[in-house]
């Protein structure tokens, strides 16, 4: 069976940002309930996951806004499956507007973390024999290495923040959204102000836990584009690395 | 016309904790969804006040946790305002889980504030007018001035957050919510960990903005309460006090 999970959501004000317009962190936190309730779908929820000594893993995020809604609009979030391979999963997300108009869309690679051996697993059979909806519109996958990831940051000002407990979810990990608020609360008030973004492209790379510090440094390599780097502060070890791409 | 907002929400996982129970922001944040909705309904939602110079000021609101709803569980929430007065709008929260169960119970008290006077007024006319509905189930006026209010914090060690942008709204305030998130935050790990919110009451006493810096101070009055402070650090002025009663 294949599944297609479409979820409609009206905006609360708290989603919006002091522009008025849908906040990223919100959006994304949208997108990741519905591909939570897609995966149920499946039967390859993080509780069916978790009772099994698994967990998914967020290893790729690429966004793509076209058209921001704004707060009290219904957008309707669609999100399935596209491929599965040995290592990865992929998954597509459509935002649309009531009228159809795409506002967004996105592309995710997922992997399957083994919680005793604390390391990747190839996708496990009941995993890996999903059948993805016969869906024209999908993605390409995304490269697993982007070039500005070999960035050099040794040089770029670091603030550092703190996981706090409502960063963490219910597997005590932080919540895949939260680094983009602390990537995006870092960068000069007139972009927040004046900008919005037009693309957003991450590489998730070790998770982190309640207290811990974690070092936030970004670089602009162009005008109107962004390098995001965290880092765990007290190991040196990478978090995070992103790129987002602004418009007026 | 009376108006009574009745509203279903299903929980995302994001909107609960690591405990996997609703949060208090997340549940505060929807509880005020509801009331923008009937005010709307009222016609004295926050953009019809704007238009004429004018917007609301949260003063006081107090919450009762009878149980916690968990990720998924839809909950009902029911809000009405009660009682409107020379300087005062009062309004009630009821959160229902899907059987019924009285899960939470608010109710707060309202200013309008004058922008160009940066002051408050008494209640306008088209505001003052209003028919709270016909409900049997209305909470006591919660008291202006809470004895908790003149606990002395000047030898209590302090925490300082910096407004961060998602934390403002479209009014470019802080969300009365975030405080809450910043003041839950700075309890020891065993109570967030292992006790839940029995109740908590607040006091807002001034608005604040980006980029402000805020001191967050709490003391232990009796085992399982807290008295919470925040001030603005460039000027000492309180921005709101409040107290949370803890169970296991």
């Amino acid at each position: 069976m294949a599944f297609t999970q479409t979820d409609n959501y009206t905006l609360h004000s708290y989603e919006c940002d002091a522009t008025g317009r849908i906040s990223i962190p919100a959006l994304m936190n949208l997108m990741q309930e519905s591909a939570n309730r897609n995966a149920d779908d499946y039967g390859i929820g993080s509780s069916t996951l978790q009772a099994q000594g698994l967990g998914w893993m967020l290893m790729r995020f690429g966004l793509t806004m076209h058209q921001y809604p704004r707060s009290g609009q219904v957008i309707r979030i669609i999100t399935y499956p596209t491929f599965v391979e040995k290592f990865f999963v992929y998954r597509d997300f459509r935002v649309l507007s009531d009228d159809d108009t795409l506002l967004a869309s996105a592309s995710s690679t997922w992997l399957v973390f083994d919680t005793a051996k604390r390391g990747i697993i190839p996708v496990p059979g009941f995993i890996r024999s999903l059948s993805p909806p016969d869906i024209a519109d999908v993605s390409d996958k995304l490269p697993l290495k982007p070039a500005y990831q070999t960035l050099d940051f040794s040089e770029t000002p670091t603030n550092q923040v703190t996981v706090g407990w409502f960063d963490i979810d219910a597997n005590q990990h932080v919540n895949n959204v939260v680094y983009i608020r602390w990537l995006l609360e870092q960068l000069p008030d007139t972009i927040l102000q004046t900008q919005e973004i037009a693309e957003l492209d991450v590489v998730y790379k070790t998770e982190t836990h309640w207290r811990e510090q974690i070092d936030v440094q970004n670089q602009s390599t162009e005008s109107g584009t962004f390098v995001h780097r965290l880092t765990h502060a007290e190991t040196g070890k990478e978090v995070l690395l992103a790129k987002t791409v602004w418009r007026e």
